[in-house]
């Protein structure tokens, strides 16, 4: 049985009774999986992390984009996090059984339904997009939802499904297909936020630093800290631990040093491996040796 | 169902077919699973995994040693591992739904079966032995087969099972009950015995170093390293990268530095993730964010 997961990030962070609906919302579906749900207030934004096959999404994630846009007025919304949109980005990530072409296809298909269904407009991004100034999403995000009348008005900015103009509450949305990837904080000791926008701009692609790591300075002010903010977009080539050591290093460059990490929803295991692997000089180890691993496996012999 | 862990050690780590056929054998054997089996060379030594309930261990743990006391033959036999027997420790493993005081049971019952069936003498230990003196294995195993008729001769070492004498070419075999531990060797860049052997003394418990550490040196001949073996016996207390942290800093007093380390046989997925918790300083982490456990796991809401 196919399994493709979903990961929906909507910018609600702060209300749990709207994130706690979406959620029971989304649990009703049959075929749906929740696996994760992960809310934060300062991002005020939250992700899902959702598995089932084509047909189970084909009727969950409409759902979800009615709850969300009903719920969530962008009009006055503050949260560290960028966001374009009520639901912001919806991407879906072949695991097991499916390919990246069908991802891609479910994306489409979704897209054209919400889009008509909310009078929403959407862009499609990285896998399912076909324009190069488009398949990056922080370049459809930027302007974010208070830039995002002017974008739609230019040349070369009209979505790919619904409206010309945005949403008056919900914006736009953007909905693609993708690899897995890993969401990846770094909170800082120190409060000058400075420090963490020039330890993101080391480490991401964009201003020269690894090739698969987009990375974000952002303010925990309710904490008195800095984080940097990471999406490790493919960990096999580029995996966390040559990060977290980078941002170290980095980061100490100002005298400031890690405090902690945090990854956000779910990571495959193979990455944890990779580290531990790095870590402890693991020579010839194997997934297999994993006790848990061994006893759920099928092979009786 | 109860899941019970074995993990007997037999003194044979050179010849590929003895292992293949005790393997095979327990393979045989109806409820047995064969997890895992490490051989090791320099050791001459084997250790195979294996789980099921008390009901396929009391069928297929005395065919393995009718196998391998017809195999091996200590007289004669070299390697760097300590050995007493043929079948030299053959420990039970609470997992789930199985207590310490069933995996005691289930020892003391296996250790009678064998000691009568094949005129082996059976010395109980850790948690299936009552006597403090004789419940530490290396306790137990001091003076190997070598030693063994004169240390049985004194007073206070005639076994708890079998004859009062040695087994001709099998020795004497340990049998108990513990918590999982974690069989761990680290490498060191040096052909130097006596820095692995400070570096085991100074980690082990019994000479002044971690609680829940045993460790030897000895040496990797055929490669021009030493190796520092470890076992860690409760790696909830004494995590993995405490001791391997230590390791580096103590090879490092003499210049040496790690080349590599290996988990022999089976580590518990819980004892990586604190690795990785502790490398990359990782806050709030729980083993239900690793995306494979999600998928397995039996909540579909």
């Amino acid at each position: 049985m196919a399994v493709i997961e979903c990961v929906p990030n909507v910018s609600e962070g702060r209300r749990q009774d709207v994130i706690d609906k979406l959620a029971d919302d989304l649990r009703a579906i049959p075929g749906m999986r929740v696996l994760d749900v992960q809310s934060d207030a300062a991002h005020n934004r939250s992700v899902f992390t959702l598995a089932g096959d084509a047909a189970a999404l084909t009727a969950g994630i409409p759902t979800l984009f009615e709850g969300a846009i009903a719920a969530i007025d962008l009009t006055g919304h503050q949260g560290e996090h960028p966001r374009l949109g009520a639901v912001d980005v919806t991407p879906f990530i072949p695991i097991e059984g499916a390919t990246m072409a069908e991802c891609v296809t479910l994306a489409k298909s979704i897209a054209a339904t919400v889009s008509e269904r909310f009078s929403l407009p959407v862009y499609l991004y990285e896998e399912a997009s076909s324009n190069p100034a488009r398949k990056n999403l922080e370049d459809i995000r930027r302007g974010e939802f208070e830039g995002l009348a002017a974008k739609m008005a230019q040349p070369g900015w009209a979505p790919d499904f619904g409206p010309a103009t945005p949403h008056p509450t919900a914006g736009a949305s953007v909905i693609g297909a993708r690899m897995a990837l890993i969401a990846y904080n770094i909170n800082l000791n120190t409060n000058r936020l400075a420090v963490a926008k020039k330890v993101a701009a080391a480490i991401r692609m964009s201003s020269g630093g690894l090739r698969y790591v987009k990375a974000m300075g952002i303010p925990l002010e309710d904490r008195g800290l800095v984080q940097v903010s990471i999406n490790l977009t493919n960990y096999e080539k580029t995996p966390i631990f040559r990060v977290f050591d980078l941002v170290k290093r980095e980061a100490a460059r100002y005298g400031v040093s890690v405090v902690e990490s945090e990854i956000v929803g779910l990571v495959p295991a193979a990455a944890l491996r990779q580290s531990v692997e790095y870590y402890l000089q693991l020579e010839g180890f194997s997934g297999d040796q994993v006790l848990e691993n061994k006893l759920r496996s099928d092979d009786r012999r």
